[in-house]
């Protein structure tokens, strides 16, 4: 996630005695800020991110659920003290720009696609800041709600290698805080912790909550699952709850989680808080299946190896050492669904 | 603190492989950020609140303990994946720009002061921001440190009623976290709930923290200290403790810890974890004497109720019902330093 920006802007602008502006998609320009706005200080920041996909029959461009991150802005939005937004309005917003862009994409017709072009996408960011300048901690009385978009670099390509964290040192979100919203303030505080585990050869942080129980969070701003099977010999797919309100709702998350409930009757998909010792004994009693993170940006990444007090423990890496067969399933359904290989009612085609 | 800016900003970029560059002082103007900019999707932002004093004899600008704030700024830096920028040089870059905003202070040479210009003083925001413009949550290789300044309006005229949050529904800090720290990430998730304070007819929440235990951390970005009388008659100056990491080490607190064990040796000055039930006891059992916030922006500003569950508990008021002797007293002794009035180590001449 290096790429630079698409070269338009959608923007559009707040205040509390006008409320929203006529939003426009303009070239893509630096913003004027003053240097007394609030986001600068006070962090009343909140984004979302979506990705544009094409369809590589029709060439059509796709979005997939807007209506959930359209939801999830007006949440993170009234965590942080910004306004609110029209969910449709802002879908259709989406749609309109994503058509705009439209061209970063590959399109190579009927023709054959390059592999390197197969699964293209477009990055897409909206962003809502608090633009008032003063001072005095209030809640802003101006906004900007923009969408950007930018090309990222292509997905891991070997399976991920997380550090779990230690509760004594750092913690990501607390209940009543608000790890479970997407605001800026979630999201800088954790490079300090993730530089480190950089530093010692991991890709992400596994971020563990309560100094004793230690339990699973999310990792890296993505959400985390495992499968294993359990002592009577039952297949569980397991993530943290939402209700602790230290884990994002993410709209990856909760289709995996749909997904599986609807098409792998087989398998129990258990949200609940669990412990990093559970995954350990999983692993060491042979129990465990896989492991994998999930999220826009990185989409369903296997994980190899979690790092637990010293000790690099093994996740089983099928499919020739690059992910369980789950994470390479659930992936494979949510990609027919959002390049619109199959029709379904989370694919949303752009006109 | 509604007030606008002066119309002077220092600056500075840094960027990784070059350092920090050459500071400006340039006309105040809207900053040109690119929409991608660190700071605006992952608050990679930190501050300080100083003043600027005029001397009344003199008419010399001064601050107070500024080496302070460079520390905690760099502090502060360093939690949320900022650069460090050297102590000594910002202390002379903040008195560089104090003199060059001087005017803004009210002087009238040797004359009469009027009683509104009387404490007059000029609010300086030190402020560091992360500037790359990259998506990929990453330390950021460019940023920026400003100085501006804004007057402010004048102090509460009457004491605060503060309410005491509820840590089941909202938590400002937690330990391994960063409410230690100037960063924007502690500021904006507090606007939900102190807008519900406000609408109550309360001025500030004052944070407590752990569902059971209820401890009292600080009030609306200010510390918070109670004084008490003991069981046994002794007189105590009670404030929450740093190592928790939950409360921002204030160089006013500091001051005031050290001012009263330095001259009230009848006082003890305790820096411990308290609970709600423990100032309520003591109002309940006519121990309490007074109640106070503490920051650079309000200054030292007696308490005079804390909302408790649905109960009002008063605090007690003597100096015309508008502050407790000791707050009166404190506030007293930093004024005369912070105006120069007396030859103080705290107090640093501007040239």
């Amino acid at each position: 996630m290096t790429g630079s920006s698409t070269d338009h802007m959608l923007k559009v602008t707040w205040s509390n005695s006008t409320g929203w502006g006529v939003p426009e998609i303009v070239p893509y320009a630096p913003l004027a800020l003053d240097p007394a706005a609030a986001v600068l200080h006070y962090a009343n920041e909140c984004f979302e991110g979506m990705k544009a996909y094409r369809n590589k029959r029709t060439g059509k461009i796709r979005v997939f659920r807007p209506d959930l991150n359209a939801k999830r802005l007006n949440m993170s939005a009234d965590r942080i003290a910004l306004p609110s937004f029209d969910n449709d309005e802002f879908v259709a917003l989406l749609c309109a720009f994503a058509g705009v862009e439209e061209r970063w994409l590959a399109w190579s017709g009927n023709s054959t696609i390059s592999e390197s072009d197969e699964n293209d996408f477009l990055y897409l960011r909206p962003m809502m800041i608090g633009t008032t300048p003063r001072l005095g901690l209030a809640k802003p009385n101006d906004a900007m709600l923009l969408i950007i978009a930018s090309k990222l670099p292509s997905w891991h390509t070997r399976p991920l290698r997380v550090l779990a964290s230690s509760p004594e040192e750092s913690v990501r979100a607390w209940p009543g805080g608000f790890g479970f919203a997407k605001v800026g303030a979630n999201y800088g505080p954790t490079l300090q912790y993730q530089t480190r585990a950089a530093s010692l050869g991991y890709d992400q942080v596994l971020w563990l909550f309560d100094v004793e129980k230690q339990y699973v969070t999310e990792a890296g701003g993505a959400n985390f699952f495992v499968v294993w099977r359990t002592e009577d010999g039952g297949v569980e797919l397991v993530t943290a709850p939402l209700e602790t309100g230290t884990v994002l709702n993410g709209v990856t998350r909760r289709s995996v989680i749909e997904l599986v409930r609807e098409r792998m009757p087989e398998v129990s998909v258990i949200e609940r808080q669990f412990t990093i010792a559970e995954i350990v004994a999983a692993v060491d009693s042979w129990r465990i299946i896989e492991a994998f993170t999930c999220g826009t940006a990185y989409f369903i990444a296997p994980v190899g190896e979690i790092g637990v007090s010293g000790r690099d423990v093994k996740i089983p890496l099928k499919a020739e050492g690059k992910s369980g067969e789950y994470a390479r399933t659930v992936r494979r359904w949510l990609e027919e669904i959002m390049y619109g290989e199959i029709d379904h009612a989370w694919g949303v085609a752009v006109n």
